[in-house]
């Protein structure tokens, strides 16, 4: 059965923002195609596009947020990596039926009007998951 | 300019092989698509299919091996992410006269037929970056 379908994106932490989106740009050719603040969450976050999938820096807003503690705990680099789901519901139903650790077991709210939610790293090998429901 | 067209794959290390190809499938319904055991580098992979992109599991054939190190180094967890470049020999003359650090300065055999060259993880932030030519 086909649960995922494609690598949506891979998220990376930066602590310069606007300095990094002008790296990715000049060095591999990769251009913004959304940007969005998530005040609740703390952090400020630029999708560049590759292909069908996107790299997503993303930089704290304040370092008392989970992008903040990353960043202090283990400086910049991979923070997670996104794949796309048909039914993302369904998912976390199946994940939960298969003993899988979840952060969200319900969807939520994404940037770009997706729907999300993200599976523990512990179930993966240290790797923070995140599925994501691309609409309609 | 377009330099970089897809996410190839995301590589992420292993300790068991095997035990994380079946995980993988069960969870995220992700099936092999390929399997390759490169001597030199003392590594075993194995390509998980993702729409046009893959995860690459890898798992060090010794511990005295780049993987084996990570391991120790790290533990578990993401390892590189690959973008697929239409051109890599021009890509690395165009990072290089944009004074990124390299590892490979000229494309090398990688698995699946492809042409390789990895890019020096300070140049991003920490991220390990593979770039990968496919042919024809």
């Amino acid at each position: 059965m086909r649960i995922v379908s494609d690598i949506d994106h891979v998220g990376i932490a930066v602590r310069d923002l606007d300095a990094a989106v002008l790296h990715y740009g000049r060095t591999l050719g990769v251009e913004p195609a959304h940007r969005e603040t998530l005040e609740v969450q703390g952090v400020e976050a630029v999708f560049l596009e590759v292909g069908r999938s996107a790299i997503e820096l993303m930089a704290p807003l304040r370092r008392d947020s989970p992008v903040g503690r990353f960043l202090d705990r283990r400086g910049e680099g991979f923070h997670h990596v996104a794949y796309r789901v048909d039914d993302l519901a369904a998912t976390l139903a199946h994940l939960d039926a298969e003993g899988v650790r979840l952060v969200d077991r319900e969807p939520r709210e994404g940037s770009r009007g997706t729907r999300i939610a993200f599976v523990h790293p512990s179930a993966f090998g240290g790797v923070l998951i995140e599925l994501v429901e691309v609409p309609g």
